[in-house]
């Protein structure tokens, strides 16, 4: 099968992978409908995790081909979506609905997703199927609930977004742009979207975003505080994972206030005396998508959310490497990858 | 009136100041019972924090003398207990909860309650009025309200403590050890006191733990694993204040589980990374103790708990030096001061 292969910084291949096969009984195989380039996949990309000829991707719809003799759930021809992180679904952590950390937890990155196949471990625990074949145009929004609006929709739930409550949302990515999305969803009164680019803060506001602030870090908070009487936000959702952005998301929130954060920390270091005055309540990590899959695909099939609005370049799987440049470059959001 | 000064780190003096007099409209004067000394005055004490000439103490118990015209909840003679915090009770973050960062707060510890009197800005807000006058046993029981017993209980709360978990606690000082007695009273199913020192453990069992660890740091974190499947705890309190304690307490927790930490941080950096994947909440900071009072004095009043008991020195206002000695040698685990 076709695949694409990161062989260092910068160097993107799409070429011939081994075509995955059934290895464990709870094991399913699916054939990759469609799959993405994720902002995550960036940092190897910009050479700030370190990568050697490693599979890429974790975003994944598709049709299950082939199952294990274990699994239950899922059978040959079910049209799935699944998260990121492979999970059994039935441990203490993944009951308390932690899926992303299950005790039998694989990164689905390993496996690599950006590819005609992929192998997804624990299939009864990871994948859930939708009620039936998905019409094309719900694709985007499915293949967008396997991780990034999953991502952001648990962003909004850790920062405890809900009625009455003013959040803003720091990042304006994928993620952040689907937080303002599940922030709309959750009851939020007002939604303060962080963006200074013009196409992303007409989305945020398609998405439900009240305000849009175009300052970033002390200027940036400063402008939240204006907007909430000097107190901060009550629910701020941090989804880039630098210093600056984890800073200004934790200045925005008002004391007693929540901060939930899903952009993957790099160089981070949150001093511990700051932290303790704030006051506040910090929650995050990677996404338990899973937890949240079933309420999200009710909403896509139902269309009453269209998170697929993000993926604003489509590319064949061969042009990864086109795929990859352009979200580098930020000429575009998110792109999908047909298969 | 006689006071304590802390001249520079290590030189404590009780000497003349100034009688406090009312100054806002919204002030109440008290004659202190009984004031005492808090581990977070080590930090001074041992050259951690910066000190010049300061008076010293935030905790106290006693009867009001004056008021300002504007003071409607307590009144001349009333007996109270206020938190190290003077909290208006009204604005919109004491309203959530969070009265030690209120818009308008005053740290009582600038105004140095180690002393025959003291000044207590917003006295509707911050005092809260016993039943009647105690009996002279729950004096040391109604102080630690006003700090030890009111931190350790917030830090339970922000660990989310309830039925069928298990707690472990990081730190067997006063306000860990009250940490314990809050958790017990919050139905921990298992308490986990972290502790080398047989006083203390003895103490943790009488407040509720069921299980001691002398083990810290990696060794201290391996042991929690063991104690709960491998998974960490659900909450775990955080009652010391150093990087070795944080990590020691964030380690210990399991993916989804809680932190809440309450001791005041000092040179503490976070890493980033490795917060965002152990998937847990951390929540903490100076403890809204004003939240709680009312409970806490209801729970001593009916002689429910007996928070006192931590108090293992008592010593009259004039050596006050020596409590201080007593508490930096570990001879004492908490130095009651009568008035």
């Amino acid at each position: 099968m076709r695949g694409v292969i990161m062989d260092a910084p910068g160097e993107i291949r799409v070429d011939d992978r081994d075509d995955p096969t059934i290895l464990e009984p709870t094991d399913a195989i699916i054939k990759i409908a469609a799959t993405c380039v994720c902002g995550s996949d960036l940092w190897p990309y910009r050479g700030i995790e370190d990568v050697d000829h490693a599979p890429m991707g974790h975003e994944y719809v598709g049709t299950v081909t082939a199952i294990g003799d274990a699994v239950k759930t899922v059978k040959v021809g079910d049209f799935v979506v699944g998260s990121f992180f492979a999970s059994d679904n039935t441990c203490e952590i993944c009951r308390a609905g932690y899926q992303s950390r299950c005790v039998h937890a694989v990164p689905m990155g390993a496996i690599g997703t950006q590819a005609e196949y992929a192998r997804v471990p624990l299939a009864d625990g990871t994948l859930v199927a939708t009620p039936g074949r998905p019409d094309a145009d719900l694709i985007p929004s499915l293949l967008a609930a396997s991780d990034v609006l999953g991502t952001g929709w648990f962003a909004a739930v850790a920062a405890e977004v809900g009625p009455g409550k003013t959040v803003a949302v720091v990042g304006d990515g994928a993620v952040g742009l689907l937080a303002v999305l599940a922030a709309e969803r959750l009851g939020a009164e007002r939604i303060i979207a962080m963006s200074r680019h013009a196409d992303r803060q007409a989305l945020a506001r398609d998405f439900g975003a009240t305000d849009i602030v175009e300052e970033r870090g002390d200027e940036g908070v400063a402008k939240i505080k204006e907007l909430t009487s000097g107190l901060g936000a009550h629910s701020v959702i941090e989804a880039v994972g630098t210093q600056e952005s984890m800073m200004q998301a934790i200045r925005s929130t008002r004391p007693g206030g929540h901060v939930g954060y899903v952009g993957v920390s790099h160089d981070v270091e949150l001093p511990g005396i700051e932290l303790f005055f704030s006051g506040i309540h910090l929650h995050g990590g990677p996404a338990p998508v899973r937890r949240f899959l079933p309420e999200l695909i009710d909403l896509i099939w139902r269309r009453e959310i269209n998170p697929g609005k993000v993926f604003d370049l489509t590319l064949p799987l061969d042009e990864a490497a086109e795929g990859y440049r352009a979200m580098d470059q930020r000429r575009a959001t998110k792109v999908l990858l047909t298969v």
